[in-house]
């Protein structure tokens, strides 16, 4: 059976999709480690075992994500969309992420950026999740039908690399600064160990969550790309704008 | 002397600009009333007296202006930038525009949106007023000195026309269903009675604020494009997304 | 046998193709009532059943579907492109597509618009008809021997939300001011009984064709993009510009 | 005096406005030459006397510009708004522009597109015809009274070099194939001999047509680019896509 | 056995994909013909027979296509990737294309633009040589296995219509000059006798080149658009600007 | 009289032009200190005394600017158009800084990107010289006369904080990953201490240019925008594409 995230605070809980085992906490680790800190609970799916991938065994990938989301105050679980490197837009595909959209009910969901240039995997699990979110809404769908229907609040994409970033899309930028939930984020980065690149990999998420900081006037920031306009009731909900230099 | 917004709820004013005396009510009007009605002090500045119009005179005009805003609930003042269908974007304007930001001090500021396919005294009211949001917070500009440097929270224009509303940002929809809110806003948008066009004006505001609203799942919704991303401390700060079909 | 849509004035006849029974009557209904009440023939592609949505089953779907077509005075087919909420951009699926064009032999082609944050169907129907349009053409595709290839004059998007509008191509805005338009357009969209979210969706349309008539100094018009830039002989055939406010 | 243009086929008269005497030839003569063919009118203005080019004297430069819009049919006039090389967007250039507007009453409008990494005169023209023909409607505008308010029809933009085709505008392409057509337009773009570069001028010109009607299915096109979206009242008359290749 | 391209002044070979046997001619052919005519090795990869096409026999398409590369001085292989007009964007493919990609070990690549308004093979061959560069530097893939890693110099796309060419990317220009350039050129594109459009293509393409070569300064020039960001050492690598009018 | 740069490898020199004493340094310090370690000339035309800014005096400013220009092997000058916070897109000012175009003749310029959300001063100086650039080519300007016209081979822009970087324009990164150019920009950077920001500006580019580097798979690079395509003779010379994660 699968794990069933649960919130101190009786939020619903913030459900995360990666396409391997490191995507998520290089691509927003902080922002998970922010929200479970809080007392939020949080899920990780993990579309495949990264066994396209240079180095690592299968094995050792999936215990290093393990550690990780354990790390970030996560529950993991993994999921099957062909296999690494082998991840394509399909109907079925996006119906098994709705599935899992419904039985997670979550309110914020995070995915990968719908940016192509990429690696090719990156934008289909994107582009896959925004479907499912959609398709967890509609009742009629049969292979759903074990679940009722579920409308998200928002879905926010991550950018694991800089050419990820959507250029017409306004950000939200969450202030990570704390040094604890940077502590947190790091460690669950190193947990790669198995990555050659991971060093390098995790002194480029940090310094650009220094440089986004930089931007928003605190110390570290992430940006998170929403899929749709944000509605609030107040002006004094939107937050204050990002405009340090 | 200058009318002092004052708030009760203590949050710095909000400072809404608009180009002739009737485009933040239409505009943005549904915005101003729920913020004050919410107890919060809002200031208007209107930088001409409508004198380029077909219709109305310049004291019908100013009367209509003054009477508008105090159906919203807000203080107004009027400032000079060459006149009507005479704005240019000058320094001399933009350092203008600043000195008020310093007098006000305010949290955030609304403006025309930049887009140029407009009445041509709209954008260029928005670049003054970007300009001058910045201006506000350097503290050599020797025009300004009376004033202490004062930084705002967040600028956001809003678009007198469908035309105006930018393309390549993501806007913030503010919830205006409230039946009080709709009728107080309507009532400031009649109140500019010399207007020829005033009711198809009207109608199409209202008609944009029912669309948007539909796109958001809630009655009545205006949207704003924030200058810069919203810096927020945790996602659930970030409001739902709107997706409705 | 397929039917074969006659017109009245000989011109080649409208084609339309829809993801789901009511795409079409709520996307460009109004544009569909006015080429036929004008004489021209009209025929509508339904490319699902609806058996995905939440309300409404598969027999009273297509009953509500033929009856909007005949109320808007065009002819109807369904055809299969795996299911609601299963489309996929196939080439398959294309040709099949082809095959329709080639059979009806259309001047003008409507299809969803190509924005993906939408219905997960609706963006890839547009897609296959993009490409359908262009395999039509191509003389060596041999499951399209049948019949011979047919070059369409050109393809127009709609969109049924908001969000589907393509904010990079200027639309072409149809003027369907006269009431019995109107009248007719709201009819077929009401048929729409099944429909739980109906009466909103109705609303929605009206509410952005008279959006969309405001800005064009008409009383309701729909906005429409093209997939390719328009040719004409003069500049008296390129209509006049949308600019009232 | 000024000269009215005069039309035989009692439309409105076609209105072009160029930065210096060649402009209008270069850019778009070949519409010119098929409007004036078709019995319509045209009347050049012309903003400055060419004297900051590094070739011809500014007699040379009125002579050949005048020689140039009698080969294309069109009446002319000189405007003054700093001089070659010094223009400016200021209200007092727009208003002047505006008084013209009133003055010859256009349907369609021609101007240097907004593009504006180009000659500076050319943007800053093309914004001030944009702003002058909204200033040309508000009946207020007091430097204005002596002409009644106009509406224009339209207001297209040209662009003399491909660098200033604006991106995400969808333009409209005007047939121009006629051979006594091209060749009206090209004698009209000789004309201006003491141009040094004339030469690779009119053939990037007449290659830029070729391309274009290359893709329009026809011997030579010429693309405009529309300020507002048309407005048409039937799908027939929206032209046929372009679209050969 | 598949050809090795060898090159004389040992720089790995430039490799280009294209979905007809006439795409990479006319294309780019004479940024081919440039390449080889310096001692470059060249490797072409049709990857259909053209057998979809109105006009050709396999046989024929396929011994122009030979004939072509021989006169572009480039070796040349077939790929299926599902037959002419029956492209998908499928895992399967994008792994095939990287085995040729590990094979032939190229620097530079050259593929379709991704812009979809086109031949629908078209893009979705770019898409899979965008991904195929990706994959081909994985080394986990098992299907792979049998070549070590590669990691390519830089992709660029090309456009064989101007409806082809990205907006949003800065090209670089090719300067294809020297008339043996040109006439290498020309003759590889008329090969393609079996093609009844290759007159105009041929015309197309030449204007295309002359046309960008006005705007370079020089006589013909091909544009090719990067599909990452370029790093130079120096300002001096990064070539001059165009910009002749 | 003002310096001439001169250049030990007879290159036309690098001329940079800055709003404020210290943004030559803190936007593109790393590549001039590149240029001129190779041998290259470098000449800086500050264009205020910083005489707005919250902190130092003229006088500080001045001798900051002064001393940063040698560290980095440049030579400098002060133009004025119109004081610190004053800047206008005005005839004049481009003139002025056409002038010294025409006195320097450079190869390469570098000025502020044009992104307006920013400092006012910094996109006005951007499109002054862009229109320079332009200006001084032209043989007419009589206010130029005194030096005969001057075409430069590229403009580039740099982004002084990442709000400024363009987002529709392909950068050229360039590698400054020796440690003494670093050493040499930061010492250079470190100058302006009368800037309370100091601390925070350096350490935000140098971590950008960190960023850039690990993009770029070096170890820092800086990003530069090309006002224009670029111009090459062979795929060889456009440089290696940045591709690292």
């Amino acid at each position: 059976m699968k794990p069933i995230p649960t919130s101190r605070n009786k939020l619903p809980p913030l459900l995360a999709f990666g396409a391997h085992p490191d995507d998520i906490e290089f691509g927003c680790g902080g922002v998970i480690a922010k929200e479970t800190a809080a007392g939020g609970a949080a899920h990780f799916v993990v579309c495949s075992r990264g066994e396209s991938a240079t180095h690592g065994t299968q094995a050792q990938r999936v215990a290093e994500a393990k550690k990780a989301a354990q790390i970030l105050g996560a529950t993991i679980e993994f999921a099957d969309l062909g296999g690494d490197a082998h991840f394509e837009v399909r109907a079925v595909h996006a119906i098994k992420l709705a599935g899992i959209i419904r039985r997670v009910r979550p309110g914020v969901v995070l995915a990968h950026s719908l940016i192509e240039n990429q690696h090719p995997d990156h934008s289909r699990l994107g582009q896959l999740v925004r479907d499912a979110c959609r398709l967890a809404r509609y009742g009629g769908v049969k292979e759903l039908r074990r679940a009722p229907p579920h409308a998200i609040e928002q879905l926010f994409y991550y950018a694991v690399t800089p050419e990820a970033e959507p250029v017409n899309v306004t950000p939200v930028l969450i202030d990570v600064s704390e040094p604890e939930i940077v502590a947190t984020w790091t460690a669950a980065m190193k947990v790669h160990a198995s990555q050659a690149a991971t060093r390098n990999y995790a002194e480029l998420q940090l310094t650009r969550a220094r440089y986004c900081g930089l931007r928003a006037g605190v110390t570290h920031a992430i940006a998170l790309f929403p899929n749709d306009p944000l509605v609030v009731g107040s002006l004094g909900q939107a937050g204050r704008g990002a405009r340090r230099f």
